[in-house]
């Protein structure tokens, strides 16, 4: 598998993209006719993935879409989908028939059984949620048009988590919040997060850690909300404020700028010094030096190559660019020489 | 007070000074006639200071022989002397009439009034016990010329310590042993020195900590123990092979070449970026960084820049360069800028 040379998380064009590294758009659907993904056979599942493969996605995909059988893929292929936020971890690690469509941008994958029989993901750069989700339309209108998907006049779609019943939409964007951490504000952010019944996660999504201050906010209950009432809570109330109060603190870190300057330029130093490093600190100081080019403060970092180096540094990436099978140590040595010559 | 260009504590030029730093050479002498120092009255202890400067020791010292009266010093000049090793803290933080004569070269010092009357004090570069012990006999003979001294046939000096009694010789090395506490074998050789009954003390003496790798290692009595059997066993016994297991762990540590220059070259990438250092942080990097000269790993490091940040970067050699008084954090912008500067 070949990384798309501009896919939307090397794409540093975006919108608010300071702060919001990509928007997501996931649509659960469900086929008429069939038990839900853990209820059904491994005949249904089987099933489940002829008809979608029949709808002829790749007319709303775009031609060169890939489709991936993740029973046949190798752990280091289904990892490296993971890493590239193309299936979730719940899709890589199932051990039943499964599969993803994948758009030739990587902005679409469609993924086949996981929780429900479809889900139907686009990823933006930046801030284009409202984007994304009219292109996550289109791909549902294509498959509706073609398949019976599972629908009550009384709920909206159905769907095997309660959460998603309704207009099946989770809406979720990648933010980039190391002031917030720095300024330990965002402690507070997470609770208000809570209260206002969102999802506030890691760069992998669900269990994950926010590694490399990066925060993976998503609504959770679409039950009762409607696609307009979701769209203008989130996209216009929530991420703006996210994104203000995480620009206010940066703000509040430039009035101490000798401090500010010290955190920075002691992540390049290191970055550009260490001989071994795992990926924990290497999203740690990558973050760090995001920040430091996003305020202007380290002039000769590129975002564009920090951004790379955010995917790149990630196990799977670095296990494929190296063309061999890499013990634990080389791993660390050789992302750390990837990053130090990248950066100098 | 202006820093020899050269002095002890600058020259790289002695034996062994990958790991020897230093050698020191301590005479602890009292007058007769007098009460020892803690039980003189002030007026004795003026007395003693008078005496002492009438013997003319500018003719062993060397013409240009300060004299440092620390009644009248201030707190900063006081801690520049005990950052040069030229008094000891006790000296330093005293409140009673006493004194310093410093020879131009800052390698001999004679205090007066510290725990004894005199401690003639030789400080060389590098593994120089047996020279920088000749040179303190030559300052003990002038000074036994034109004063009487306490001295009894059975237990030879009398000193305030009992610890001291007999040659009243303090020999120490200020030993760089970064492998050994990398390797975690330095707690193995502090025991074993305690067994030997030697001192193993911080780079200050007394009650301070190992800032910086650094080790004074010294013997600890004196009573019963001629001046010859001293030397053999602590110059030619104990000073070898403490050198010898701090190079073994050395050899140890380049075994694993990636992870001894990650570390290596981690601290350099630290010194050439932080905007903010604080001194035990600077030492403990500057030591690393040594260690990467003395084994060719940081060939663009010079170790004698390394010696002089070592200095220089002490709060009060510090705050001598800015020339003004700075706060706590504008030292620890001053040092890390310095710093920066001097390796970049």
């Amino acid at each position: 598998m070949r990384l798309a040379p501009n896919g939307p998380l090397l794409d540093e064009a975006g919108p608010d993209s300071d702060v919001v590294l990509s928007s997501r758009v996931r649509l659960a659907r469900n086929l008429a006719g069939f038990p839900f993904v853990n209820k059904a056979t491994v005949a249904q599942r089987h099933q489940v993935i002829g008809l979608v493969q029949r709808v002829g996605l790749e007319s709303t995909l775009g031609t060169g879409t890939v489709w991936v059988n993740l029973m046949h893929a190798t752990s280091k292929e289904r990892q490296l989908l993971v890493e590239r936020h193309l299936i979730s971890r719940q899709l890589a690690e199932g051990d039943t028939p499964r599969a993803v469509a994948i758009s030739p941008d990587e902005r679409i994958s469609v993924m086949i059984n996981e929780e429900d029989h479809l889900r139907l993901q686009v990823l933006l750069p930046g801030q284009q949620l409202e984007d994304a989700l009219s292109r996550a339309n289109s791909v549902d209108d294509a498959v509706e048009t073609k398949l019976d998907v599972s629908f009550s006049r009384r709920w909206g779609y159905l769907t095997a988590c309660p959460t998603n019943v309704g207009c099946g939409i989770r809406l979720s964007v990648m933010l980039h919040l190391p002031a917030l951490r720095m300024t330990g504000e965002i402690e507070r952010v997470r609770r208000a997060a809570k209260e206002l019944h969102l999802a506030v996660r890691g760069f992998y999504g669900e269990g994950s850690d926010s590694t490399g201050d990066l925060y993976q906010v998503s609504n959770q209950v679409t039950l009762g909300v409607s696609e307009n009432d979701l769209l203008e809570q989130f996209c216009q109330r929530i991420v703006p404020r996210l994104i203000d109060y995480e620009r206010q603190a940066r703000r509040l870190l430039e009035q101490s700028p000798t401090t500010l300057d010290d955190r920075l330029h002691r992540a390049m130093g290191v970055l550009r010094s260490a001989r071994l490093m795992g990926i924990d600190e290497a999203m740690k100081l990558l973050s760090r030096i995001r920040l430091g080019a996003c305020l202007g403060r380290l002039p000769d970092v590129d975002l564009r190559t920090v951004r790379r180096l955010l995917l790149q540094a990630q196990p799977a990436h670095l296990q494929l660019a190296m063309g061999s099978e890499l013990g634990e140590d080389q791993l660390r040595e050789a992302r750390a020489t990837m990053i130090r010559e990248a950066l100098t």
